[in-house]
């Protein structure tokens, strides 16, 4: 068995694989891309059509996408190399996972992604960030944060028990702090308390420390 | 078994319900709910926590998010009312479908809804569309209707074969079409191709004619 993850180690997607990799117990191996090779023939014609990160190769099977990719792996080896149980086999427990992971995607990282691609990236590149940009998905961000809120109540993880939706949270908001944006998770008791559980799992630690986040940014 | 479906009937997304519910012959109450209605709290406490329409209610198990609950309804009814395989068990195979989504998601729905909701939504309302906002997300998908271009080359349907993915992609093009967009499909061979495979298979057109589609807009 060969798995092999085409991207960067900084980015936020990039790292929810390699922790899933790392839950699930399975060693690989990571080309790094640059940004214009993603967006050469090749790439757009063997990893992935639209010039994303990450793609992965397993044995020969090819696949792209994150979400698809973290389920595909999940599917396939989920109990073989760890006991870390991502998706539950139970049918509504496993409907909750993927009800979440639908509200990350729409209600949650859509618009952090927006804000830290302003803040980081485009700071990045030596331009000034679009402050309308960054306030309206800050104020989008901050409205939803008070749904989860809700969501969190009594709650230590969003379907009560860790999955893998925690995990799709943990890189960009672990960003999110690094630019300076904390406040939106340390003001609200449910949130900062879900937030501390999932970023001091011993797994994410130790990707932090692997991939030399803290020198990031 | 009582499934009941919130919602409104005219809507792209709870229409991708009914018409998965109709491929795995499967009998629902339909409950109209009103604009208001989903921004009160009763309906943010028991049905949709961020106000969205659908949400499904399965002898007492409430489920959210389009795609949650038609994945939740495969697992739990695919095989039993009907033949229809919507996800394959095959784990590779289901990755490709899982894959899909996540391209449906991110590049095909998100800058479409973005140009309906003006193209359609806006005008009932009697306001003037944003044109700024219609031509760019116009632009974004024309881009990746390329991308879709290639990968259906030589393909009936997105992964091979009929699945859901396919599936996600029928109400809201069906919209595109009613609002004047067709040539960004008709002047694409493989995408129109895949579009009249798609479009014509009896499940939808029997969903046309019950909701009254052709008197909606
Ligand atoms: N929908 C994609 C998004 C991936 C994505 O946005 N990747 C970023 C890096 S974190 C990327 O490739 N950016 C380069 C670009 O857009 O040119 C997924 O879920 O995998
Ligand atoms: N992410 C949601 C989106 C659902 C959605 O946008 N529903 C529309 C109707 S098609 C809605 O409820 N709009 C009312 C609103 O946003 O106030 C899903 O996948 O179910």
């Amino acid at each position: 068995m060969t798995i092999t993850v085409f991207g960067r180690s900084a980015s936020a997607f990039n790292l929810i694989l390699f922790y899933v990799l790392k839950e699930l117990g399975l060693s690989y191996e990571l080309v790094q891309t640059t940004p214009e090779e993603i967006k050469s023939p090749d790439y757009l014609a063997t990893k992935h059509p639209f010039g994303k990160t990450p793609s992965l190769n397993d044995d020969g099977f090819q696949i792209y996408e994150t979400r698809a990719v973290a389920r595909y792996l999940i599917n396939k080896y989920q109990g073989t190399k760890s006991s870390t149980v991502l998706i539950p086999s139970d049918v509504q427990k496993a409907a909750l996972v993927d009800q979440f992971i639908s509200v990350e995607t729409s209600y949650y990282t859509q618009p952090l992604v927006k804000m830290l691609t302003q803040l980081i990236l485009v700071k990045k590149q030596g331009n000034e960030p679009d402050l309308k940009i960054v306030n309206e998905a800050r104020e989008e961000l901050d409205k939803n944060l008070d749904v989860y809120e809700k969501l969190l109540e009594g709650k230590d993880y969003l379907t009560g028990e860790f999955s893998l939706v925690d995990f799709l949270h943990i890189p960009s908001t672990y960003y999110a702090f690094k630019a300076g944006e904390g406040e939106l998770w340390n003001k609200r008791p449910n949130v900062s308390r879900w937030w501390k559980n999932i970023s001091e799992r011993e797994g994410w630690k130790s990707i932090v420390t692997e991939y030399k986040l803290d020198e990031v940014v």
